[in-house]
C-alpha cells in the first residue's frame, strides 16, 4: 500500500516496535525515532530491537531511523507518541519544529506528570493542536503477543472520522483488527485509570485476596470507571467496549502488568519507594492514581471512586495497604 | 443467631458443602440432603466431607444430615438445591412430601437438560411455585475458596425483598458479604450463559489465541449477555454488577472451570465426544449451549449472539473448532 500519510513512531520500547511492525504491514515507509543510538545501530544491520521484544524482524528497507526527533517529526505528517509519559516533555522540549501543523495519535496510556493532564489533553493545552488533530491508539493489546502475530484488537479514536479511519486502516492487518470511535478523551481516561485498578489488583492479590475477590473488584472497578468519565467527559458511551473493559481485563488480570507487579509489591509489605528501586521503574498508574485523585477533589465526586481512594491513601498518604483495603472491601458489592 | 426459618441443602457436591458451612456460621441448624450414605457417616464420624472441598471442619451438632430427601424437604421451610441441573429431575422425582408450600432457592448454575429451562422457571412451570416463593444464590464464588475463607460475595435474588433479606443475612459472616436483587430470571440466565463464554474462552485458549483476544472476547461477552438477557426478560438491570459481570470473570479467566477445561480440549482437537470421556463428566455449558441456542431461534435473535452460535455450532453441529472462530473473530470487536 503506497503511503497515504507519512508516519513516524516516536518512542523505542515495547509497545513503540510493536506498532513499528504493524505498520510496516501496511505502509513503505515508517519514521522511528529514538534516543538510544546503539539500539538504531542495531536495528539497522541486524534487523531486530535489541532490547524491546526484540523477536520482531523488521524490513529495514521501510524504518527510516533516527536519534533526531526534529527530524522526524519535520518528515511526518501522522506522529505517533509511544513513550512512557514521564518521559513527554523532556521529548517535546527538545522540539525546534512546529507542532502545530501535525496530525498526533498517542499510544501513551498514562498521565503527563508536569500538567496532570492526559495527553491528548496535554498536546491541545499546551501545545494548542485542535482535538481534530489528535487521536489515540488504544485497546486490549500486550506488545508481546503483537510480536508473536497473536490476533489483537485496538481502537481508534479521533473526532475527524476520516483520519480516524486511515490510521485505522494503516494499522489493520492479519493479526490486527480496528474499530473506530471517537470518544478520544472517554477512551484515554480508561486507558489511564485501568492502570489504577491493575495496581488494586496487584494490592489484592498481594493481600491474599483470591479470584472470587478479583472479579469483584473488576466488576467494581469498570462501574467506577464509567463514574469517573461519564464526570469528567459526558457523552454516550458503552465502557463495555473492548477500549475500556477489555483493556482493563487484559491488565488487570495479566501477571505480567507492571503496575498489577507494583501493587503486589505493596501488598506483599513493600514501601512505595521499595517496590519502585526493586522494579527499577515507576509504574505509569502510580502518576495516574495522583491525578485521578486530584481531578476527584476538583469534582468533588470522592464518595463515587471507593478504588481509585484507596490505592491513592496508599501510595501518597502513607496509609496501611491491609487496613485500607479492609475498609474498601465493605464498599465493592 | 436463632434459626428464623428451617433451612435444608440438597446436595453433596463442592458448592452445596461450601453453602452448608457458610450456613453454618449463623443457624443453629441446617438440614443438608445427599444420596452419598458413605459420605453422610464420613461426615457425621470425621466432620469432613470426603469427597469435595474436604479441608473444611463442620460442627455436626448443627448438621441434620439425612440421604432420605423426602426426610429434608419435609422439615425445612427454604429449601436450597445445589446440585448438577442435569439431576435435578432425577432427585425431584424421588419427592412424595408436596413442595408448593416451600421456598425454593436454587444455587444450580444451568438449565434442565428435560425442560431446558432455567432452574427458577422450572420449579415455577412445572411444580407450580409462584415466583416470589423462588430466589436463586449467585455471583462470583469458587467453593474451594469458601473452604479457604477468602472473602467473596454472593447475590441474593428474590421477588420478595424480605425473604432475599432474611436469606442474605443467613449467609452474611465474616468472609462472604451478600447483596440482594429482584432480578431471579436474569440473575439465572447469566449464571447459565457464563457456562457457555467459559467454554468459548477455553476453545480460544486451546486453539492458541492469547490474552489480548481472550479480554476482547469477555467484553464482547458481557455485551452479548446484556442482549440476550434483555431479550428474555427486560427489566432495567446492571449487568456490570458483581452476579453478572463478576460471574463471568470469575469463570472465564479460571483455569480450574470446568466449563474452560472442555473449551480447552475442544480447541486442542478432542471431539465433543472424547473431551466429555476424559473429563468424566459434562461441562454445564454444554447443556447450556443448547438451550440458549433453542432461546435465540424461538427469539429470532442470531444475529445478536456469534459466540453462543460458535459454541452451539462447534458442540452440536460438528463444525471445525477453528474455522468456527476465525469467522468468530470478524464479529468481534
Amino acid at each position: 500500500m503506497e503511503n497515504i500519510v507519512k508516519v513516524a513512531v516516536i518512542g523505542g520500547g515495547s509497545w513503540a516496535t510493536a506498532i513499528v511492525k504493524i505498520l510496516c504491514e501496511n505502509l513503505d515507509q515508517v519514521g522511528w525515532y529514538m534516543r538510544n543510538t546503539n539500539a538504531i545501530e542495531h536495528i539497522k544491520t541486524e534487523k531486530h530491537n535489541p532490547n524491546y521484544i526484540s523477536s520482531v524482524e523488521f524490513n529495514t528497507d521501510k524504518l527510516k531511523l533516527t536519534s533526531d526527533i526534529n527530524e522526524a517529526v519535520q518528515e511526518a505528517d501522522v506522529l505517533i507518541f509511544a513513550i512512557p509519559s514521564a518521559f513527554l516533555e523532556k521529548e517535546l522540549y527538545k522540539l525546534n519544529v512546529p507542532l502545530n501543523e501535525k496530525i498526533i495519535f498517542s499510544a501513551i496510556k498514562g498521565i503527563v506528570p508536569e500538567t496532570g493532564l492526559i495527553v491528548g489533553e496535554h498536546f491541545h493545552n499546551i501545545y494548542e493542536i485542535p482535538f481534530d488533530h489528535i487521536g489515540v491508539i488504544t485497546g486490549p493489546c500486550h506488545a508481546e503477543e503483537v510480536a508473536l502475530e497473536r490476533l489483537s484488537y485496538l481502537t481508534i479514536a479521533c473526532r475527524d472520522s476520516n483520519l480516524a479511519k486511515t490510521v485505522a486502516d494503516a494499522m489493520s492487518c492479519e493479526y490486527i483488527k480496528t474499530k473506530v470511535s471517537d470518544d478520544i478523551i472517554g477512551s484515554e481516561y480508561a486507558a489511564v485509570l485501568k492502570n489504577i485498578y491493575a495496581i488494586a489488583a496487584g494490592i489484592a492479590h498481594g493481600l491474599g485476596y483470591g479470584d472470587n475477590f478479583q472479579s469483584v473488584l473488576m466488576s467494581c472497578a469498570i462501574r467506577e470507571m464509567r463514574r469517573f468519565i461519564k464526570r469528567v467527559h459526558k457523552i454516550k458511551r458503552d465502557v463495555n467496549n473492548s477500549a475500556y473493559l477489555g483493556d482493563l481485563l487484559v491488565t488487570g488480570y495479566s501477571v505480567f502488568s507492571r503496575n498489577r507487579m507494583f501493587g503486589n509489591m505493596i501488598g506483599k509489605g513493600y514501601t512505595v519507594k521499595s517496590a519502585m528501586l526493586e522494579m527499577n521503574m515507576v509504574a505509569e498508574g502510580y502518576y495516574a492514581a495522583k491525578s485521578a485523585h486530584m481531578i476527584i477533589s476538583k469534582q468533588d465526586c470522592k464518595s463515587k471512586t471507593p478504588i481509585i481512594n484507596a490505592v491513592y491513601n496508599i501510595l501518597y498518604e502513607g496509609k496501611d495497604a491491609k487496613k485500607t483495603f479492609k475498609k474498601l472491601t465493605d464498599k465493592l458489592d
